[in-house]
């Protein structure tokens, strides 16, 4: 086995015990605790808005970035590319990288430009992921390859890819271009690991959050790292950074399993039951076969590993995942996931950014309530 | 129109007329010369073998790397990764790399690293191309794709391409990491490029020229530059070399376009008539659809624009493409090219290595004599 980390990370392979281990103090109180802040927060997208509000010069000059830097004289690139790029996305993760630059206290523009790299990545990821899951809705549009085709999704998002690493480089810093090529590697790690369990009810929780640490959590770390790099601050700051990184988006990808069983398709914006439809392991499926009695397992079996499915079967699904509480289960995780990374957010001064990026925390377990 | 070039490109968009005026002192003899070098090496494969034999240290150095560098702990990562890295390939262009930092007097290690990365963004690019291409061989074996998915091979070929930059970043020049995610970059667009143009009669030789460029030329100048520049050799050398393999890509690619539509399938070692199944846009179709009569030209349309072909059609269009001599066409533009490449590395001093990549440019058009 050769790892190629260049950036230390204190994460390592199993990545769950390490992270409860993080949580340890107040996992007890987890619930609670969670509860209390989010009634604060009104439970609602504010947590995002309010972020927003905080670093919009900057997010607007990122997505003029965004959109000038996808340019190309080969015209289908910059129309595919507009397509997912400027389809309304949440811009999460650039927005991670400017608030954790002005956390850190960096008063330049770098960070803007690595905002989207980030982004640049996180949407070639995308395009590719639309071609290998058939995805017919994307952000509550059609996916780029239903539009565009498979070939072009793929090539677009080379193109993309590429030019993420471009900006990178006139940035000229190694120490990001370590972190983001490092991500970028972890993340189809994640995705190759995902398709080789896809199918395979006998795939473990620690191989499941391995897949979720590639295909989501690493990108969310590197573009928090990468917040603390621009404003030279020490490895501590930096670590931390990237813990609170990968914690949150450890909690994002699980509630956005949940989501896939529990939620309504308007609000979710994507086909609800994609996962079930594509037998892909996800911790609702995982926690219901585990608890389930020899009937319902052969009802996992024939749908999820033998892909054997009919109109009735989601229902179905959506019926055990609710008797054995599974999306509860999954929910209680992202939250552990979510204190966690709150707490490494306590090294830092209290600031309005601060309390906005705790708040985003708590948002992103609190939409799938 | 937005261009991230770093590195000074001389050669320009319109690149057949800047390459065209680079032999114009010998174009008129082209033929002569290259014909009389050719004797002299017996027209064989000994080109190759000679250029293997003088870095073989190197290259096999290399070879380790490329095995090691793509494990992975996702077991299907370097199972994928194997069946197409070590089909046995050429290693054309990471012996680039090699001979033209040997070329310019270095005497260190760092490009048996380089070229390999070199060889992880071809590996990426044939992975996405089979996906994109659904061709049934690759290399004489069957392509990754069929054996795998096509999911399996669009993420392996992400992996290949972020460990290639974590390569980079592990041998820290910027320089390097600049010519290379232009390639990139550049790449991405010419594969879009031709997609854009396939199935369209309607495209002309400088488009065609820009998808060559950009899907096989620019790796091969970037995997020559890079040479100069681990050997810490001034700018015009530098951007001799780029040229040289600028031009070696462009003759290498007609020629391969030539054989799709001429050569035996066991020496090809792919499906010929690929492209014309797949409605490319190649110089000999370009060539004799310009040739032909109205007869013809309905064709080509017929088989080429609306994709409507018959088990008879790829003789006809072999017997069209003979008649109006479109393989000679083909074979005399990679002539110049070719020439034109040797033309480039007469600023260095005679050697053993430089006669070697000169006879590499004669072979590169006689295996489609």
């Amino acid at each position: 086995m050769v790892r190629c980390d260049l950036a230390p990370v204190p994460v390592g392979h199993s990545l769950l015990g390490g992270l409860l281990g993080i949580v340890t103090d107040t996992a007890g109180g987890a619930h609670v605790a969670t509860s209390a802040t989010l009634i604060e927060l009104g439970e609602s997208e504010d947590a995002l808005s309010a972020l927003v509000g905080l670093v919009g010069g900057d997010l607007k000059a990122c997505n003029v970035e965004i959109v000038v830097r996808m340019d190309s004289p080969v015209v289908l690139i910059p129309q595919l590319a507009a397509h997912i790029v400027a389809a309304g996305g949440k811009r999460l993760r650039p927005l991670l990288t400017l608030a954790t630059a002005r956390l850190c206290g960096y008063s330049g523009s770098r960070h803007v430009k690595l905002a989207a790299c980030v982004e640049f990545i996180h949407t070639a990821t995308l395009l590719h992921d639309d071609v290998v899951d058939e995805s017919l809705l994307r952000r509550g549009l059609a996916s780029a390859n239903a539009v565009f085709g498979n070939k072009a999704s793929v090539l677009v998002g080379d193109f993309l890819f590429a030019r993420a690493f471009q900006l990178m480089v006139e940035d000229g810093s190694l120490m990001v271009l370590a972190i983001l090529s490092n991500a970028a590697a972890t993340i189809a790690e994640g995705e190759v690991l995902q398709l080789a369990t896809q199918n395979d009810l006998s795939t473990n929780e620690s191989q499941y959050f391995d897949v979720v640490r590639g295909k989501t959590a690493a990108l969310f770390a590197a573009a928090c790292e990468v917040g603390a790099v621009v404003a030279d601050r020490p490895a501590g700051d930096r670590l931390a950074l990237q813990e609170f990184g990968m914690n949150l988006g450890m909690a994002f990808q699980l509630v956005d399993d949940a989501l896939d069983y529990a939620a309504d398709q308007a609000t979710l914006g994507k086909t609800v039951g994609d996962d079930f439809r594509e037998g892909k392991i996800t911790l609702p499926v995982l926690a219901a076969y585990a608890a389930g009695d020899r009937e319902e397992r052969a009802f996992w079996q024939r749908t999820i590993e033998s892909s054997e499915q009919t109109d009735a079967d989601l229902d179905y699904a959506f019926d055990l995942i609710k008797r054995h509480h599974a999306i509860a289960t999954t929910i209680d995780r992202a939250t552990r996931f979510s204190v966690a990374a709150k707490g490494s957010l306590e090294r830092f001064s209290d600031s309005p950014l601060r309390r906005s990026l705790m708040a985003v925390c708590d948002y992103t377990v609190s939409r799938a309530r």
